[in-house]
């Protein structure tokens, strides 16, 4: 059994849920490496989270991002944590909501997903930065 | 450290939150011959999930249908996602919030839940069938 | 490649959101021999969870709470499982949210953390004895 590790950077990404499953794995060949294991990708932010849904259709991030709205508002009167901007404390929320990391199982040097599964960044803030990504697999090579 | 991978389909199921510990474990005895580690469960579909939670009292599992039908309702006026009919793009949402996969310690060749803990399989869609699993497990044997 | 596992339990804590990350890692020293890998704790709970959010302003995991109250409430006309009190099938929704394990990259013998970044346990119930983890490390030393 190996490890292998490595930090990336995404690029900038607008409000919303983007689908990321290339631009991760374009900076992660060493997947080829490993017959049997599990790929970890962690966020190292709390106003940004990873989810898998639907690689296909694009209305599908839409609709993620009008029902988060819904579900997690802005200026909800019982906030507290609102010196960093309205959209501040519901992307904490959100972030938790969704999770901080992913595992993704790795069979033959791929991850092994659903036909219809990618990776999204679903990006909480306004105006942020690329975020920062641990990419961590462990497995037989 | 050794690796243990399978896939597994499971029965289909009615839309809810299913108890499946039973049912995932009958496929994988292999467990028995891991000492330490982690058991991972993955769900290759974007309309369905994985939880943990009481594995007792079947009115927990009839009361999370009620409450995720009420936080993602069908219908919604800004749902643009809509060709796959009303229980499509709750169903995505759903799975997100629940999540694809699950990560159990394994102590001496078993699960090491707590003793009210089991796995439900969360149905989000209306006529499903059988779920893929893929179940890796990495420890020491 | 090394498996490290241990059983912890927390001290008991109020109903809300509590930064755990030193409570727990005062328990698992063991850190420090591993150079690469994965640090898996896991909750044996059904009523409480834990997440990864921001570790500096206490507002937030008040906001937390309240935000939480918010989206399940108590007292729903639909809930059936009501025997436990009108904390317990909230408790058990919320768990679910926001999830029962979390994985976080091992880099250099220590949590690889964004700055930001703390564990939260998530105390749903009003009156809860102290959780038991378990922790479990992969990776090599």
């Amino acid at each position: 059994m190996k490890v292998f590790q490595k930090e990336i950077k995404l690029k900038p990404k607008a409000r919303g849920f983007h689908l990321v499953t290339g631009e991760i794995m374009g900076w992660i060949n060493e997947i080829e490496d490993f017959k049997t294991g599990i790929f970890h990708v962690f966020i190292k932010h709390t106003s940004a989270g990873l989810t898998i849904n639907e690689n296909a259709d694009p209305t599908v991030r839409d609709d993620f991002e009008s029902h988060f709205n819904e579900m997690v508002p802005e200026n909800m009167p019982y906030y507290k944590h609102t010196a960093e901007g309205p959209d501040d404390m519901p992307a904490h929320i959100k972030a938790s909501l969704l999770g901080t990391s992913l595992q993704i199982p790795v069979t033959n040097g791929k991850l092994n997903l659903g036909i219809w599964q990618g990776i999204y960044l679903c990006e909480h803030r306004d105006h942020a930065s690329g975020r920062k990504l641990v990419v961590t697999i462990t497995g037989e090579k």
